[in-house]
């Protein structure tokens, strides 16, 4: 259900971005246990004054390698949240060059009628 | 009021996308009444690796031509957001060649207070 | 923390598409008071076809060079909300090409505690 945007610079090798959209969705089955199938995602690449991020923002530094992630998904309780945003800077940090204080992340929650996934039908309402 | 957001496979010829877009905006008129001057909507071409769509979920089968359509609008009664994908899928399904099964739509509530459409004013506040 | 996405049409000089970026953030750091370094933006330059806008609304004429402005934030009261609008439209007409009536604002709420900066970490949770 969730609907995963991915904002990357477009200088990223192409299997690079794939990797970091399998691991973001990697990190949400994880943490949500959504199923695997559940997999809908965007992906914009962002030349550079298209991807504005502060150099330094709540003492953590940024370089110019950033991903920006905006997940819109059904509501979730905050401890889950937590374990998502952990799961998808960790997977990103260990299997991909980025920094895990370069993953940006913001949650959008919308309630579950408000998806179809298909044939005009909203499957959760 | 509505902003529209629509992902669509960059190889889609020009008149269909159009035509998506004029669909959608028509479904949502008849749907939930809305003026047929107030239309807002960003088309976003994307690759291949750019928009990926489960190949399978609750028993619908997805091809490559996926439509993925987020809406952001004030809330509306379930009733209304059903009768507004019904409205879509179908429109697209029947005028163009998408299937109605690659019709993918989400929808963003939020006040009508959160609009400005132009001057710097809150026309709905 | 506000998630800041600009919408443009992909002819307008670079120059000032990184004005108006920039003039958005002044607006935002004016109106609601956030840090300078809370900054994060992205920029969708926008082929003709690709930004679609009505004409007229509401009593509002639109040229084909709008700004598309939609901003993901923590909850904030009406009258800040109206103060934004006003603020983000005044600085874009009176510092470039753009006239006022283009500039199109939507606001997304989300949360304090939907939000990472980086490391995995819901900063504000």
């Amino acid at each position: 259900m969730p609907l995963v945007r991915i904002d990357i610079p477009a200088d990223t090798p192409p299997q690079t971005i794939r990797h970091v959209a399998d691991l973001v969705h990697k990190a949400m089955v994880g943490a949500l246990n959504i199923p695997i199938a559940d997999r809908f995602q965007t992906i914009s690449r962002r030349m550079r004054d298209e991807l504005v991020c502060t150099e330094d923002f709540l003492g953590i530094t940024h370089t110019q390698a950033i991903v920006l992630i905006q997940i819109t998904l059904a509501p979730r309780p905050t401890e889950l949240k937590k374990a998502l945003f952990s799961a998808i800077a960790s997977e990103i940090e260990h299997h991909t060059p980025f920094k895990a204080q370069d993953v940006i992340i913001n949650l959008i929650e919308a309630p579950r009628e408000n998806w179809s996934f298909g044939n005009g039908i909203a499957q959760f309402a």
